[in-house]
């Protein structure tokens, strides 16, 4: 029996909806009814159900946006890297295997191949970006799971919220046995304030950059696969292999859902910094070989914005 | 047996002291041969040694001052939120009883009686506090243990350390059965750069601000003795009582040590702030009712300043 929380969140109704399917008995208590942020409440819970593995889909994202989490930085906190490390202890103490939710957002930039030598581009412009993408598309690498962190606290400048996610995955990383799966701008076919689709879709002006993202069942089903496949425990990136610039997306959306409206792109970086954006954010592309050789599959990330706009359902 | 964790810091050395003077049996485990950061190896090791009681007096306090831990923000985090409830995890899984040090710093400002009524003063620039002083040193009151901190994450702006201590204390309260003993602005005989006497000696100007302060081993024997009388568990604000400003201090000072230089004051709150400092400052007053209320004697703020100054070694 699984034990998933933060069931009623974004990703938790992805876990909601995969589990069933899969016919996977699952119990996503409540926090009204078992308040798992208290360790002791947890740990009782978990002494009392005695899950084969668990699932953290809850964590703290920011309304309506990674701005807000500047403001609130202590349920930030609280939600990203005190609940995971309070979830490592009371799984490492009973001895039940996990996984987490992480975020790719702990990465700024691509590594990027230049004369044959590559090196870490940390801030893409928008600009640097289209004139490095011209040369070659090819020449851009992803972050892999060996690499450090370079938006975080121990590399700022970074968000607040990108912060509070590394030092998560740092403090839960070998404590006790537990997966560490790196989500990346989550999409599929149902608009949703969290869908990125959605996001392009409602932005008044797009803010071209270039990311991989994760299509939201498919990262769901490989989280479920690692499990089940008893891979190593560790840190995982869990993206559609590839990448896609904002451009590009607004592209297929214009091509498939054939909007009304035109889209328009902010001038440069300064622009979006100074009118829409109060922290930075996180652009970056990953590497995702590491979950390949472990025997998942994954479709590319073009083929799944394919499907998700083809299949796309507006909220009524 | 006591076990001490952070017994090489500023504060553990006098529980080092302390506990030796009493004859107390205690061990301090270095983190070198333990990692005790780390919630598997601190469990390992409290089954291993058993002890009745622990003492959390690691922390991170940023050198030279508060305005360092603005840059080492996963450090901060690391010393005064993730390791307290590291600890706060093991001993409530193994039922160990603890106390941790905690600050006052969470607080900012002074309960100011006018007109019969009282309210929080939060900011007390330099002006503020020379005309309600004139008026009345005795219409000050101190926070106490039911007052929410007021300079905190949840009450911004704060500075990062302060905000990272306000979290611990809400991370580790009530988790398993604790003390949360509240130091503020350290003092004794010994010349020290912790030593709140060495630093107003050394500051090139002074920033008058009124605070309560804690004599080290006054701090050290409270503590103690709250677990030796077995006084509920919870909160304890652990100052000498009353309050003193920089401005007396500094003439305490010149009276006892007779120093060869002379002192400058900052011209006020804005010349500090742009000049001297980074992060806004705590400044405040404590009630400790709570501690004399456990039958614990502190003297007068004043009396243990005036013997630390009488009694003064200067570093060689």
């Amino acid at each position: 029996m699984i034990v998933l929380l933060g069931g009623t969140g974004y990703m938790g109704r992805q876990f909601v909806a995969t589990l069933r399917e899969r016919g996977l008995p699952f119990v996503a208590p409540s926090r009204a009814e078992t308040d798992y942020t208290r360790f002791d409440s947890l740990l009782e819970f978990l002494r009392r159900t005695k899950p084969d593995f668990l699932i953290n889909a809850a964590g703290y994202t920011g309304k309506p946006n990674v701005d807000a989490c500047e403001q609130h930085r202590a349920d930030t906190l609280q939600g990203n890297t005190l609940f995971p490390v309070t979830v490592a202890h009371a799984c490492a103490t009973l001895g039940i295997p996990w996984g987490h939710i992480s975020s790719g957002c702990i990465f700024s930039g691509a590594k990027v191949e230049t004369d044959g030598r590559v090196r870490v581009e940390r801030d893409l412009t928008q600009a640097a970006l289209q004139s490095l993408l011209q040369k070659n598309p090819g020449l851009f690498h992803g972050f892999n799971e060996e690499d450090e962190p370079n938006f975080s606290f121990r590399r700022p400048p970074c968000s607040f919220y990108s912060g509070t996610k590394a030092l998560g995955e740092e403090s839960v990383k070998g404590v006790g046995q537990n997966y560490i799966w790196r989500l990346r701008i989550p999409f599929d076919q149902l608009d949703d304030p969290r869908n990125y689709l959605s996001k392009l879709q409602n932005y008044p002006k797009v803010y071209d950059n270039a990311n991989s993202l994760s299509h939201r069942a498919d990262f769901v089903a490989a989280c479920l696969d690692l499990w089940h496949r008893r891979a190593p425990f560790g840190i995982y990136n869990v993206t559609n292999p590839g990448f896609v610039t904002s451009r590009q997306v607004i592209e297929m959306i214009q091509a498939i859902l054939k909007p009304r409206r035109s889209f328009e792109f902010w001038a440069n970086d300064e622009e979006f910094y100074r009118v829409a954006a109060k922290t930075p954010r996180s652009n970056c592309i990953m590497d995702v070989s590491k979950l390949l050789a472990a025997g998942i599959s994954m479709r590319p990330v073009e083929e799944a914005l394919e499907e998700s706009l083809h299949q796309w359902k507006p909220l009524p």
